[in-house]
């Protein structure tokens, strides 16, 4: 079977997305999850020009990954400098990762038109500073920027950047179509010609701009190319990077080339999410194989087909990638993924009984509101509980109230809470910063009183999402929490219009979550 | 110039998508828009199967279009009736329109496993329906449903399909890859076939789920197809249709075949919002050519590159298509781009002025905090007019309190404001869905009795994000609005650790916005 690497570029390309801002943290979680699942290289960001990315190939040290190689970006040295004295080169010698990958210009026009030198001086540049980061005991990789375009104006100076860095020790590199303007076929048969011109290993790099990111990176695969960059959802600058699950999907099961080990493809549907939601974006529904409408039949003759022989209007069996069919007008359920979940959670249940068939309706229903059980599997646990088993309430709320006012300059909030445990109940009131962590620290102070161990939880994840926004301040939000208590992790959340009342409600859950478990 | 023609189906299989229902009154709207920009075919609907669609019919009758054909859809007859028996075939008769397409099926598992009948009886059913609508003055097309699985599993009876529709006098047939999963090797190879074995004109019909459906189309054109069958936003079941806007853009600006009058292109963009606002749908922000974030450069390379010369970063000129180029303040935000977003202002101010270096300061102090000018243009000049001009606060916010409590099973939220204009104040007070929301609509109404121009204002959008989530619930917010008034929409932004706090700021920041504006 023929094997791609997949090269993973979310948290540096993927990074230059409108809107996206990953913190540390974020990128040392999301890091893990690509490890995971399997991607080969994970490109973690720019340590010279980010300060943060600086912090997180040092925080990365400390953290080993079971197969996947961290990857830190830089580029070629400047004009100026020699590769020696360049601070950034430095940057990429000091982030201690054994894999670097550097840019330059593959285009002749950015050469003499940004760069304004010789396109024989920037030859230079390129091997100065690939040799050295050779000597310097790295493995280099070297990512032809506008490698089509390049192509298209100048091919003999768009290939001999690739023979500057193959001849100067590259392990690698890479064709970018960095401005994603280029189509299949000039893909296709630019590939093949690379392909006879070097011999390292080389990779693709598409962009969105023509709609055509994803079916440029599967031609030049089929052309010979042996990596594929892109980034999880296809976050990236301008229209986006090549999406990768629909990249590895389409590689992995149509065309039986492995990107990732075989028996984590189910994980794509739930990576997708997780990483979404660590970016606080969505999966558009519409995202092939992995969105929710990706299997969703709504015309009468689609769904009747369907459920005669799902090959009728179904290309691949979506519980291959962990996505479910949906049939938008009539009953359906995911009662095999339900089955699975509850399994796991060890329920000694069957896919045929009613509590599952329970389980089902009380999830859909929920999912309709705005719940998102990926992202939320102590929600879902704490539901499996309340509905399968004999379930006591470990306590109630009777009464909030937040007030919100101007103070001087700044605002004040703070909450009273009653709660009842038993037939005893307890008032408590806290100040806070916002009406959310009034409300939290309030009903701490409340429930401490009956159950000690709730000052072992903490919180260490604070997520609103808007659902739908284009209904302005009275839209829906979705709160999720992550909570703690030092050995376990768990993640609870709450749907409303109102976000005092989302956060109630998944602090309430998260809380349960810990009483609940405590006493199994 | 090569010419293809542009058949829409946006009001028939872009129906099918899942959250779209199209009134007869919208349908009729789009047509209207479709037929202005210069789309060839407009497929309006299914008159037998769907009432809405056969009213939508009777009104077009009297509505006159430009130079599109409208056409009605529907299939074969079925295989227990003949053509003059079938009552979904004389729908089609009585739709009166002069163009008509059926489907048919292709696959000779769907004619088997579905249809439940022989080869041969299908053929005869493709011969006797077009037959008898040509007879009775149609000119009829044929849309081979699923032409691709079907090549794939039996050649001879796909193309045969075909064969049958054009030997019974259809003026065209489509390939169509219903489920979505072919490759554009697949697609151009078996396009080629086709053209060698058919001689009426032929299109081309693609679904997106395997993320290749404009990649498919343009491989298809290429290869012989003369005709494009998609929808407007790539609305459709599952992953959706081809994008239209994409494949036009494609064909029309890179590959120089005409498919809509060369004047119109410019009015792409705003066909695309224009079909979405009536769909109630977004338009992707990252949506080849018409995405807001199609030409929207982030890093601080990019920027600088584009700012030298465009084609450095973009494929083509976002104006060509209505659109327009975003320079995303980031937390790389130097000197040159402060200074050409300034310029774009229209504030005549040179990069290396003391006012630009105050600006840097502001803006660089507010990303700290938390703002991310790349989402807030608003924010952006109304930071520039508070630095730049003589600026009056048109209005300030003396008190504010947001109370919302527990009642009966759900929570109630209410605000009181105080605001003065000069030395006048007034006082308003409003419920609302959450203390955000009341604490709108209570600013709203104080404000109206001394600016009524408030009144035209609506916020179309709402974000929250928590910035450093990892603090929990005193976790510092950004809050995003996006206002318009008709005319003009803009966004701003709020930062703090309190979530009413900051949606207050992006509040009376928009709010200001107007007022500025309008005296400007």
């Amino acid at each position: 079977m023929r094997k791609v690497a997949i090269w993973d570029t979310t948290l540096r390309d993927g990074a230059q997305a409108n809107g996206i801002t990953f913190s540390v943290k974020d990128k040392v979680n999301i890091a893990k999850a690509l490890d995971d699942f399997g991607v080969s290289f994970i490109e973690g960001g720019n340590p010279f020009s980010n300060p943060k990315d600086a912090e997180f190939f040092e925080r990365m040290k400390s953290i080993p990954l079971k197969s996947a190689r961290l990857v830190a970006f830089g580029s070629t040295r400047r004009k100026d400098l020699s590769a020696i004295s360049d601070p950034a080169v430095k940057a990429l010698i000091d982030s201690n990762c054994d894999t670097v990958v550097i840019f330059g210009k593959a285009w002749d026009f950015h050469v003499s038109e940004i760069l304004e030198i010789s396109l024989e001086e920037h030859l230079e540049m390129i091997k100065d500073t690939v040799e050295y980061l050779c000597k310097m005991g790295k493995q280099v990789y070297f990512d032809a920027e506008h490698f089509f375009d390049g192509f298209k104006s100048n091919s003999e100076y768009a290939i001999s950047t690739l023979i500057a860095a193959q001849n100067s020790g590259a392990s690698g590199v890479c064709l970018c179509d960095t401005n994603g303007g280029s189509f299949p076929d000039e893909v296709q048969s630019i590939t093949k010609e690379v392909k006879d011109r070097i011999s390292i290993s080389f990779g693709i790099h598409t962009h969105n701009d023509t709609g055509m990111a994803v079916a440029n990176s599967v031609v030049s695969v089929m052309a010979g190319a042996d990596v594929v960059q892109g980034t999880i959802n296809g976050f990236g600058e301008r229209s986006g990077n090549a999406n990768l699950s629909t990249v590895i999907c389409n590689l992995q099961l149509k065309r039986n080339i492995q990107c990732v080990p075989e028996e984590n493809i189910k994980n794509i549907y739930s990576l997708c999410r997780f990483v979404a939601e660590t970016a606080n974006m969505s999966v558009s529904d519409r995202t092939p194989y992995v969105g929710r409408n990706a299997f969703a039949h709504k015309g009468g003759m689609h769904i009747d087909g369907v459920c005669k022989n799902s090959r009728t209007y179904e290309h691949i069996d979506p519980t291959t990638i962990g996505n479910l069919r949906r049939l938008l007008m009539s009953e359906m359920a995911g009662r095999s993924s339900i089955t699975h979940k509850l399994q796991a959670l060890s329920y000694d249940v069957s896919k045929d009984t009613t509590e599952v068939q329970q389980m089902v309706e009380t999830v859909k229903n929920m999912e309709n509101e705005g719940y998102q059980f990926e992202a939320a599997d102590g929600t879902f646990r704490i539901v499996a509980i309340r509905q399968l088993t004999d379930y006591k309430k470990p306590f109630s709320i009777d009464d909030i109230k937040v007030i919100e006012e101007t103070k001087g300059d700044g605002f004040n909030a703070s909450a009273v809470i009653r709660v009842s445990v038993g037939d005893k109940c307890e008032y408590a009131a806290a100040e806070g910063d916002g009406p959310v962590n009034a409300l939290d620290k309030a009903l701490r102070k409340a429930l401490e009183i009956f159950y000690p161990s709730i000052a072992e939880v903490s919180l260490t994840d604070y997520k609103v999402r808007v659902i739908d926004s284009n209904t302005s301040t009275a839209a829906k939000v979705r709160v999720l929490i992550e909570s703690t208590d030092g050995n376990e992790t768990w993640s609870t959340m709450g749907v409303s219009t109102d976000i005092v009342e989302a956060s109630c409600i998944a602090l309430v859950d998260s809380m349960e979550y810990k009483l609940i478990t405590d006493n199994n």
